[in-house]
């Protein structure tokens, strides 16, 4: 078998054997075939996708590539939950302890953020003690205990998936839909739960700026996890404007506990909601509306946020910020962003608003960049709303005054005033199984 | 700049500007971009093409890469002729002459042979005598004094090319028309000669395979050379069957030499007033016709096959082997390949007549082969003849016995013999301005 031949048989737009897609994979992985020929392959790819067989077939050699944590120890039906990345997405620390209380076993690794985009692991070291490492053995014993444990990326997960998404990082073959869907399922598979829940955004601030991207994408990713046996679900939900009102780690913490406590922002509830629901109908069989209203009840009841505190103790983290969350760091200087005209406020731009965020303080330019964990902005208006000139459109938090200029251009361009009222847009588009 | 960024544009089908291509190649030549991104532009190339301005920028990059020859110091129109590589194409051995004694002046570096496709240098070296290394001084001299010189590649002409083609060549990327254009016309324009007339074989036994393909091939490199203020001619010439009747080094020399000596194949002949014509008439701004009359009479009054003496022992050449063709060495084993059935040779297929006689020791199937250059294959039919059953279709000649059963294997599928005869199949199929 050569490497020349596989290149050439996908450039003419030829399915891919499960034995030429293994030699390819794995040759790149030992370093048999070269950078040179595997950024020619994935090129083809792009212009000629791959079928769902070799879609499949390139995600088990992933997944296979490296670890496959092993949760057959844990009682009960274990659930995991991935999203495609936004501005202000806090819903795993609100979907966890929702599901959890309502008998699911979380066992999530969470990655940090990079870009406009947050990392869950970064949000939850706001909260003091909260140790984002933990071992093997400490993670299952928690996930037995409490029904949560979410720790940073351990092992060796998928490393011809790492391998490959840093080539195709540096030679423009990111984005592709079956490229994408096996890179994502290859580590949401290789993490072990039965139960996958993925939301996919869509929108200006997610990597799926089109709808038809989303669905395709969606489709993929639970076509891939149904071959293997996992209970599926995809939401696509809408980013085309932050999510909820607080955008930073630490003050993305608080709307959680503001949400878990019945309070917060009704479109992060309503999102939250319909992920936790998902969880619960996939995991355990049940109709969408019967697990919705045990969602809801979860957050009334005040059983989620006893499971958050629950987790977040026995992941060494001090709840009493829990309980006061108005505690939690945020950095000391505070500015108003206000609106220079007046009229309805028909865009917030999540990317811009995802970049003034990470220009504060709150997010990475690279990867090891140093995060001010209570830097960001609090978003002090809704899309809809009428606003006057000199208005309080948002709050920037940050440490370092110098700051807030550069965070300022972003806020000008994020909002848009009109003096017609805009159509309410479209929380989530649909629900794929 | 950023290589990311040329690529992703590539991809979505833009048209790259002169300086992003510079970037890229320049680039590339002196090492500061890398393979795995070259590739993955070269495949987007492959894909989405490039349009007429992208390839001319392209061409004119790698032709400045390395040196371009100078050959203002010689008095009148300077030529050259470049096929695109066939299996018993000796032209350039019968062109030269014929266009010299009428005047122009053939200034032609040219390559040795790989695959089942001969080099003209090769083809020479079968001359007792004759130097395929001329320094710049001699070459320069030799065509100023008899109108040719035909020397192997010296210098450092389009290194781009170069190092960009052995990219392709492990890359599945090299069938891409502007990409081939921008390749041979780099090499043929940094040859410095005034007028190029190109011979693009079509057929099974050449690098492209269709006609649409070929032509395409054609009007590309004809585009290319007028930008750059060549006289300009293309012809699209068959190759589904051997040009000519011998393949193989020494042997193409003795068909070439009966061919201006008024005798030999048709076809061949055909073909090579055509090639010289065109040469004749873009050089000096003649009628076509006229042009063809004249190289018919150079070969008929004998001045072509003078000329050819002239050239030979100018380059230290034993011209008594010209005057004696059957004097060059031919490799002692011959052994008749006979026809299995009665009926119409309907097919000689190229490719596997040059397969043959490189396995015979003709060719190399690796650049470092050290080739047998009387070994070879004398066709003894043509297409459209009636043979009876045990009757010589061919002739091969070797040094090892133990390769006739090789040849005899490429050779039993080249023929193909029906009861139908064969509509006669076209030599010449278009001539390109």
């Amino acid at each position: 078998m050569r490497m020349y031949d596989i290149i050439y048989k996908k450039r003419m737009g030829n399915e891919l054997t499960y034995e030429e897609i293994k030699f390819a994979v794995n040759g790149y992985v030992n370093g048999e075939i070269p950078d040179y020929q595997m950024s020619a392959l994935l090129m083809a790819i792009c212009f000629q996708g791959m079928t769902g067989s070799e879609t499949f077939n390139l995600t088990e050699l992933m997944m296979k590539s490296g670890d496959v944590v092993d949760l057959s120890s844990i009682d009960g039906i274990t659930v995991d939950k991935h999203s495609t990345g936004g501005v202000g997405d806090k819903t795993t620390l609100i979907v966890a302890p929702i599901v959890a209380s309502l008998g699911a076993k979380v066992a999530k690794m969470s990655g940090r953020g990079l870009g406009f985009t947050g990392g869950t692991v970064d949000k939850l070291e706001s909260i003091p003690g909260y140790r984002t490492s933990l071992s093997p053995t400490e993670f299952l014993d928690n996930v037995r205990k409490c029904g949560i444990a979410v720790t940073g990326q351990s092992g060796n997960l998928a490393p011809a998936d790492k391998k490959l998404y840093a080539l195709r990082d540096v030679t423009a073959t990111v984005d592709s839909i079956p490229l994408i869907a096996s890179s994502i399922m290859s580590k949401k598979l290789a993490s072990g739960a039965d139960t996958i829940v993925l939301d996919v955004k869509t929108g200006n601030g997610a990597f799926m700026k089109t709808l038809d991207g989303s669905y395709a994408l969606a489709r993929a990713m639970v076509d891939i996890g149904k071959s293997f046996n996992k209970n599926m679900r995809a939401l696509i939900t809408d980013m085309s404007a932050p999510l909820g009102m607080n955008v930073g780690n630490s003050l993305e913490v608080k709307e959680a506990v503001e949400v878990l406590s019945g309070k917060g922002d009704p479109d992060l509830y309503e999102i939250c909601i319909a992920l936790s629901a998902s969880i619960i109908s996939a995991a355990f069989k049940l109709e969408y509306t019967e697990a919705e209203s045990r969602c809801k009840n979860a957050i009334s009841n005040g059983s989620a946020i006893l499971k958050m505190k629950e987790w977040i103790s026995m992941q060494g983290g001090d709840v009493t910020y829990i309980d006061n969350p108005e505690r939690l760091y945020t950095s000391p200087i505070k500015v108003d962003y206000l609106s220079k005209t007046e009229g309805y406020v028909s865009e917030i731009n999540a990317e811009s608003v995802g970049i003034g965020s990470m220009l504060l303080g709150a997010g990475r330019k690279t990867k090891d960049d140093i995060i001010d964990l209570g830097a960001g902005i609090v978003l002090k208006s809704k899309i809809g709303q009428y606003v006057k000139k000199g208005q309080a459109l948002a709050t920037m938090c940050t440490s370092n005054k110098d700051l807030v200029s550069q965070c300022e251009k972003m806020l000008d361009s994020a909002f848009l005033i009109t003096d017609i009222k805009p159509r309410p847009t479209k929380l989530i588009h649909a629900i794929i199984e």
